[in-house]
């Protein structure tokens, strides 16, 4: 179980430094997250079904090399671990033109119920791709 | 030599599960650096004149409480440490309200030439903020 | 019936070019609409109770001059008109410290149905605002 | 002379209303500029040998339809007209899955100098674009 998307640098997303904001690579970790709940069965709709939805506990991210305008980038996500609580993702992001490493992120969520707002365990079927 | 910026949530920070998108958390992280340099004497335009822009190495945020809509939010940044090539900022998110911590980081950043891309040492001036 | 709001332009509204990137006049319209519906007694809740979610029908917005990192704006929101399925609303974006006009816009805008998404009438209520 | 990119609807891009929020159109329409000034041979860099960086003068964008997640989306770039000092582009944004018009406006853009910050002619390399 892993997913991997695809991305293009727009200019939108670069910042004074003429390099890609350091704020753009959480949104590029998200995009790639979604797609990895979508591949697993478990789409935002599918969650909002099982009573919830998925919240960030802690994101610990290194930025290893500057992405440029129009660079193609790969994003990929893979399960790492399901606790009864929170639940891990690793995932890594390279360029596509030399498959040199850009960032790598270790991503810990929780699930809370969307009405009540408060955390809730981890849907089995949700967690079952963690093992 | 610690800095603290205000700001309020807005319309625009807010996704689709009704609060604040775990990616505008960097956006008031940078922010409040940005102001942290420049309380300092270290604003942009003084960093290029030192011949460096800074970049991010590696940012560990934990996420605590859900910020909402129309929410007064305070950012506290801190020096924590300055190595040769490397320095970190400690960083608090609260709720103006009733003092609730919303997020915590710890970001490490490092000093690039602007026009080589190459990571210099710590300019010694910025550098004496930390001791 | 007028809103007036303050903003500081923040490091990420910047762009490569070293001002405020265009879309980002969008946003600060935007944060200006909503403060206006709030202080009219319609903010979003309220207009959910309403039937109604605000949609964007058309935006003609003139820039006038460069906004830059640090300055202070204050964005005006003042009602046009309003019709049977549109409303429009006139706004201008000034910088504090020596009044000049940086944007103005015509934003016209319509209601519609948040389960249908279909367009509805908009609410008497609303519309008295523009009478 | 006509340029037109693909771009997927992305998590970040959904406000609470869960469409793609208004401001976000105005960030794929700068996308789809930047192809069509790379396709004309005058990207970013290009234009910066000529001495000029472009900037926004008007914005009439006309929203038709809702984008949702995941959509996927064609943006249209046609040149419209140049003058001396300014010059307009027609962009429409489609739903790829069934031809939907979501978007149409009309830009019109300066150049101006990257130092002095004045408006300077368009160049007439890039004005022939436009005849």
């Amino acid at each position: 179980m892993e997913s991997k998307i695809q991305l293009l640098v727009r200019s939108t997303h670069i910042d004074v430094n003429r390099h890609v904001n350091n704020t753009k690579y959480l949104e590029y970790l998200e995009w790639a997250r979604e797609d990895f709940y979508e591949k697993a069965g478990f789409g935002y709709e599918q969650l909002l079904e099982l009573g919830v939805i998925t919240v960030m506990v802690n994101v610990n991210l290194n930025y290893r090399k500057e992405a440029l305008y129009n660079d193609l980038l790969t994003v990929i996500t893979r399960p790492i671990e399901a606790h009864n609580r929170s639940f891990s993702v690793g995932q890594t992001i390279y360029r596509e033109v030399d498959d040199a490493l850009i960032a790598d992120a270790v991503v810990t969520l929780a699930t809370i119920d969307p009405n009540l707002r408060k955390a809730v365990p981890i849907p089995a079927a949700l967690k079952a791709i963690f093992t």
